[in-house]
């Protein structure tokens, strides 16, 4: 089955989630600038989310990319993981509205660890339905990354009782983290590419 | 006529029906976890019909998949299934708001049974502009999970007056009955594209 | 230059319009069905707009299907037409929420009439960039329905000011007149790919 | 790695954005046409970002056109222009909404100002990774329209503290400037082509 359509639907959903999230901006009723003031905490939610929502698409497009064909359990590990991205408006919404308080700022890090676990999850379908693919498992090797930030997520999560901005601070820094390409992964598919273009399509 | 264009437009409308149904959680105003409680039949039929539309699409891909060309019938009959689609949400918001009482879960039901109708209508209607496709008439068979679904959504209708849990548990079994993958189809259409490649597009 | 991208651009925006006028049928707070009553003039509004941005995307499918190249004029035009679909939404929940009276009904017709204009200039665009295209200009011919639609949007415009319903009835009755295919279109399409594969693209 | 996907996404968002601004335009509860008076500031503020949003959709459109490759670091600067991209819609309703006073028209400006430099990051990282591409660099050339256009929106802002129309009249004038056709670039492109087609993809 062809893998274009779950790249054109996860392309909208995607970019419908990185878009609504700017309607929680309300606009100010009053035109000074100090209006915008009480905004700023909204403003920081939507910037942390909108990278968030920016990584997982450039992963998910590197990811997508080293497959030619999906399978039908494939097509339901990405819906999951669209549903768990689905929520991130909503957390973020709360986490801004409230100031980052323990609670939203905690339900932020944990709607973030279950996409990452979706994620993990929509990566092993995929090696399962590419076995032969031996680059792309070679590509995303032990995924340390993956790993290494769910047990991130799940200490922002924690630190969140200690003081709400310490669980944000985490989060950014995965952000971060993430941000710095990893330049191992486009390698390995440039080279796959190449020998892919020798032999013909399989 | 190419179908690029019917799968593209299909895809946008379903990928913003499936997430702008997330809106209606609405953000509580207070930080506590407490608060979240009052949002979880908002929740749960926000899963269900994200699940319900997520089989949608999937149905909707591979039915797509195995045709070449779509008359100007075929573009209406699916304008047709994407209107009832999309009061998915609507039916949705008004179940989750009103913690599955009998008239909203009744709706819900009638929404779920005129989508398998129009379903159905677009299966139709693609068989009749592809009469020589035998291996998609094939592959659809008797469509027995098509009409049992039918049959299953009024039940639930009918239900819903003797409890609304009653109608919703019935939604979700028919849910559950789709989520188990349908190989036979996967195969037939695999078989078809096998046969074409061999003498080329026709 | 291509046309895959206009093709995308626009099937993104009409998706969203057909799809957020849904968000304008309020939900009730009751679970009663007599609180579905008072959203008829909301839901016919619905069904009747979302008819319409159907039958554009359709006729909109067709045209630009018709040609392999587009210009910087036919991408302003394209937008143009978009921006006066985009007002659809907010006639029609306009027109819904204050139950068809004249001032709304009358914009609504405003706004049909100035989508069919940006329509016509859009075709008029595509054939001052393709005179070669000998088909197109033939299958548009000499676009009777389309003309004969701006005239009677302005005639129902009038007549909202005697009965709303009248108007109604005249934008429902073009409708209806398009919905009927245009097998004529089709044909000379389907003639003119015939004829281009023969000697490969131009 | 393919550029479809950049385009796919960029589409879609760019699509969103474009049309959620017209949920600012209230719909008004009386019938009159009186009502739709108030409603100036916001449409005027609407248009005119249509008109923004669909230059930047025209001008992405012409610039990833030039182009067969993307790199990680366009990926990124593209997610940096869509971020910007998506506050026009705030601006946008907090500049109708208070009738072009002073702090929501110089805000505008300057979410307008970060888009033309966002959108000169954008250029720079293209040509960086086409250092080859000569035409694309000589088609961009010294760029003196997007330079000139970081200035005036600098200018807009400045004056909207002598009146915010003066802070209006300026950004309309850079649209327009934009909205007359760059021939010059057009013919580039399409000389870039013709040569690229004699000797094949490289």
């Amino acid at each position: 089955m062809g893998k274009n359509r779950l790249e054109a639907f996860s392309d909208g959903v995607i970019a419908i989630i990185i878009t609504i999230m700017v309607l929680e901006l309300k606009v100010p009723h009053s035109p000074d600038f100090q209006a915008l003031l009480p905004l700023w905490p909204v403003f920081m939610s939507y910037v942390l989310s909108f990278i968030y929502v920016g990584i997982y698409w450039n992963n998910h497009h590197h990811l997508i990319h080293a497959v030619q064909e999906v399978s039908g359990g494939v097509l339901w590990a990405n819906l999951h993981l669209l549903f768990w991205l689905s929520l991130i408006p909503f957390v973020t919404a709360w986490m801004g509205e409230n100031h980052f308080e323990t609670g939203p700022t905690a339900a932020y890090g944990f709607v973030l660890f279950m996409c990452s676990v979706a994620y993990l999850l929509l990566v092993r379908e995929l090696i399962a339905n590419h076995p032969k693919n031996a680059k792309l498992a070679e590509a995303i090797g032990s995924d340390r990354k993956g790993k290494l930030s769910c047990v991130l997520y799940l200490c922002g999560v924690a630190l969140s009782w200690f003081g709400a901005w310490l669980g944000f601070l985490v989060y950014a820094a995965v952000a971060i983290m993430w941000l710095i390409p990893d330049r191992r992964i486009e390698k390995k598919i440039i080279e796959q590419e190449e020998d892919e273009q020798t032999p013909g399509r399989p």
